[in-house]
């Protein structure tokens, strides 16, 4: 990407600070039928609409660390949208036809561009899960995989939380 | 933390990489009433039944991104857990009492430390909001902010997922 092309009437980009904070190690790679950004889901419910399958493969190094996840139904998945510009802090998104905050919004153009997704688990077959819930594109860097308890991640007054029009 | 010290019986560390793969932007902190590990909410769901506000503070130069950020009653944050060891690929929580993989666990203890919480949003002034959800140390880096959509971030039979014991 290149940051000053493409920016849309509204949008505002910013200069991105001269070093980083942190530093993250890419501990697998997902796989998935989508190899062009067009092709993808909008997002994890139209994937399980769609109901394709998606493989998180994870590196030999981190392998023992699924070790008891056969018990997890669920699991909550973040990976690196590494396609994503990082400088946009106003967006505007064409299904939303106006400008928004960049933390206001999903899309996976942000300073930190890591997605979350919960993922149903199909099958496990050493450490490649099939699992479904994934929108991201072929190849996409897998950060981290963890137990999903519905009474944890969402609040209590979850089911009426925000349209999802942004 | 030192790496080689305060390993559990059952637990094992792994040998990190020599390099990171990308880098992180610290956006803002996160100010809690917490600021020993012992004190912190187990999880987001006790940080709610106690009923104990946060504070997250964006920094100006990503402040715009937060532009419509009041129509979202419910966020996604991520944070990074600034204090926890990387490189213990198997452990034995104490609440577990038996081995169990990294990635069947929600310790902050992982290869990548970042922590995602589902808030409850009570006031926003300013850069700053004020939220219901985190179980996190006074100072925690916050790494990034999402608009959240129970339909988009939960499964269809989340209701069901997941023993709340690991």
């Amino acid at each position: 990407m290149t940051p000053a092309a493409d920016i849309r009437p509204g949008e505002r980009a910013i200069e991105l600070p001269a070093a980083f904070d942190a530093g993250l190690y890419f501990i697998g790679r997902i796989r998935t039928p989508w190899t062009r950004r067009m092709d993808c889901p909008k997002n994890p419910a139209e994937a399980r609409e769609r109901g394709q399958a998606c493989t998180i493969e994870v590196d030999p190094r981190w392998a023992d660390g699924l070790s008891g996840i056969e018990a997890c139904s669920h699991l909550l998945v973040l990976y690196w949208m590494h396609e994503a510009r990082r400088d946009l802090i106003v967006q505007v998104p064409r299904h939303v036809g106006e400008a928004r905050g960049t933390f206001a919004l999903r899309s996976p153009v942000r300073p930190n561009p890591i997605a979350a997704s919960v993922v149903d688990v199909l099958s496990i077959e050493g450490a490649h899960l099939r699992v479904i819930g994934l929108d991201c594109l072929d190849g996409t860097p897998l950060l981290d995989i963890k137990a999903h308890f519905a009474s944890a991640d969402a609040s209590k007054t979850d089911a009426g939380a925000n349209e999802a029009t942004f």
